[in-house]
């Protein structure tokens, strides 16, 4: 072999597993067979393909997400989990109906400009006929009260702060720029605003807009609300600085259902030693109707259901209970998770251990941990049983918004697995959010991360000893 | 805020920069101020799309090397540079010409199929009327031996050995598998075959041939070679089951021409303290001539020219001097390498520190260095300044193919940037190594951290002195 080709394989060779050489290592061992099965299978790639093209959409209290119920319910009894049941949960029923449109109206030149927008979850429609209206263009929510009611009154507001694209980790971008989608409305309405659009929060510069939730507050009117793609909100902010008195015609056909019957779906393996005890592995099964959910968080629950499943393809017997989680209407409402939270009280089940993926299927790069220090400094120790380019860190802040209310509830420790997140928004709660754009191998490794991570739970628990930390 | 939508942000919410809160520290304000720079500017993108979009291919001897080489030196050159230049470097001439094919031939029941294949680089052509032949199917170059000239002459060898999924660093599946694109042709023409086929060296399974070079060993035979998409290579195993008798045609135009005048571009920061002091920094310029070469490895280019960009847009004037150089020739011959490598020992120039990135725009991790346990231990030192989300380890072993001939001559520690290698393998050497598929922020992340590292090593040296190790 040529020196050069020689230099480029050293190049992509990494590490390894630090604990190759040492042939006693059980747990490494078994850390690096999880890896491998999960990559060589690509068992959650092939189950997350059907979610997507099979099912796809499935926002709370639709066709989608009872027929995801159902299917994943097969799947794990397929599997042959030891018990695998349904949780009754009433959802709320929002629907988009009939796609919406934002023009904005003729210039002096006569030019009339489609724009691309997605109504915000939850939003009230507009009249068939649309709402029409000039524009007040404002960077923050706190704008508003410097503007107040006289310079908003009857005019859509749009709220066009960027998603902060210099943060390395993108969801302090993401945070950073949200409170106009999910507190917009509610926060223009007080001064007598017709509607508002808001440019997309997302990381992408491209024209998909992403829409998400919004919360109205009580006592307000409720108005409609659109997010508009980066390269709308550019055209829109565009065409205001040469003429303020633009004007846009916003249509939206949504309608809210009475809150519908759905369900949590859990599967089961039986602990061997200590089956009272319950170590849950959670995703959310609700996803926005736009897009296939693939990321957000189809992914999640299938690398749920596949942390049992490698388990057990792997022969391992574990010492707790282990239970895939898939959670109803996180998206809109977190129905799912409180209803797992008041049942978990409800039948004094004793949880451990809460895991949830919801950051998309991106390579993993670490677990953010809500629990003692103690617990903390323990997980941290499984952290040289990880090749490094997967899991390199145990942060301290974390976890996931379904299993959330039972950690709050009885103080459970719980963990989120930490992706490279850098494409997640760039997906996220958009029409792209597709099976095509998962890489099978990043999704794959976050299955693996998350089995080696409760592989280990379950082996050693959480209190101070077991394997020693390096 | 809601409690689920607080936990969400929580999630994304990573560790940030562990210095933030000492105000004091200097260095960790500027590495995060370099990665500010990058993320905001967006400047390595827009490099990138104008290489890859308005150039493309540029296959060593082709216009468009050519013109890569004018425009990056006028880039460099309208950016300001203390001094930019070439270097003149003949390089292999070759060209695919038109498009090649690979047809099973009609089956009992007429069927014919196409498939889909590129000509290996390098490989010579089939006549125009393409070779017709048997198939002999082998998984590996000792196959051959145990099969002999009788099995083999005359037939399409087919290499169909799959790159190894199961490894976590892709670098060592590919490196597990290439053996036959590069030293196949050869193998199978010491038996008398009449070309060769292989499965394409891809983590990818979908259909797209993935090229690269080959190797023809003297005094045997030169046959024609071409690697089959992996589905491609799935079709024909299948049918060779059903069919031993199976015949393939192949047609292949490609044409060697006399070697060809071309350069490496450099240019450079002069040092303030240290001038004569070279750390250059570099990618190759030349790419396969499918695909636009935006991974593979427009990325690495842009980046090195956006170190020293990054650099001056910040007003840091470097001790030692800088150098962004592009070097040519990387994928078939690495010429331009070791003219580079001559040169500098030729000149007596004195370098203390060579980085490049050829691993594609992807999240870096880290970087590898070919160095002593002193330096490596040094730069070590330096890790504690990077977000846990981007550079988390220096591993012992690593740097370029295209830095390897000066290291070699002059022991020069050298450092290759580390990158989520999880999709490299899908667009390597394809026509899907497209500007479409490279993200805005992973690259600019990978800009991020060599300007950063740069900037580190520049300030502190080598030696076992300056910031602490923690």
């Amino acid at each position: 072999m040529r020196p050069f080709l020689l230099m480029f394989l050293l190049i992509f060779t990494m590490a390894g597993f630090p604990q190759e050489a040492d042939s006693g290592n059980e747990d490494a061992k078994m850390v690096q067979k999880i890896f491998e099965e999960c990559l060589v299978s690509g068992d959650t790639y092939h189950l997350l393909e059907h979610l997507c093209t099979e099912i796809g959409p499935r926002l709370s209290g639709s066709q989608g997400a009872a027929d995801a119920v159902a299917w994943t319910r097969q799947v794990m009894s397929d599997y042959g989990f030891d018990r695998v049941f349904l949780q009754e949960v009433m959802v709320p029923h929002w629907e988009r109906g009939a796609a919406e449109s934002a023009v904005i109206n003729p210039s002096k030149s006569g030019e009339k400009t489609e724009l691309r927008m997605l109504a915000i979850g939850g939003s009230v429609p507009t009249p068939a006929s649309g709402i029409t209206a000039e524009i007040i263009e404002v960077m923050s929510l706190d704008d508003l009260e410097g503007l107040g009611e006289k310079a908003i009154k009857g005019k859509i507001v749009f709220f066009n702060r960027p998603f902060d694209q210099k943060v390395i980790s993108t969801g302090a971008g993401y945070g950073g720029a949200v409170d106009q989608r999910t507190r917009g409305a509610s926060a223009a309405a007080r001064y007598g605003a017709a509607a508002v659009v808001i440019r997309s929060v997302t990381s992408a510069m491209d024209d998909n807009p992403h829409t998400g939730t919004l919360i109205y507050t009580e006592d307000l009117p409720r108005i409609p609300a659109g997010a508009l793609g980066y390269q709308s909100a550019d055209k829109l902010t565009e065409r205001l600085k040469a003429d303020p008195k633009t004007r846009l015609t916003l249509t939206i056909n949504s309608q809210w259902f009475p809150d519908a019957l759905s369900h949590n779906v859990v599967g089961e393996l039986k602990g061997s030693e200590r089956p009272d005890e319950i170590i849950a592995i959670g995703g959310h099964l609700d996803a926005w109707d736009v897009g296939e959910g693939a990321h957000d968080d189809g992914a999640g629950c299938m690398q749920a259901i596949m942390v049992l499943r490698t388990l057990q393809k792997l022969g391992i017997k574990p010492r707790h209970t282990l239970r895939a989680v898939m959670f109803m209407n996180e998206e809109n409402g977190l129905r799912g998770g409180k209803r797992y939270a008041d049942l978990a009280v409800e039948n004094t089940e004793y949880h451990v251990f809460l895991l949830e993926s919801d950051a998309g299927a991106f390579t993993p790069r670490g677990f953010g941990v809500n629990a003692s220090d103690e617990v903390l400094e323990k997980l941290r120790s499984f952290v040289q049983y990880f090749d490094p380019n997967t899991v390199t860190h145990i942060r301290k802040g974390g976890g996931g918004a379904d299993i959330g209310p039972l950690h709050r509830a009885t103080g459970t420790p719980m963990a989120g697995l930490m992706v490279d997140t850098q494409r997640t928004f760039d997906y996220h709660h958009a029409e792209t959010d597709l099976f095509e754009n998962v890489n099978r191998r990043e999704l794959e490794l976050g299955t693996a991360a998350m089995a080696a991570f409760i592989y280990l739970i379950d082996k050693y628990g959480l209190a101070a000893d077991g394997p020693q930390s390096e």
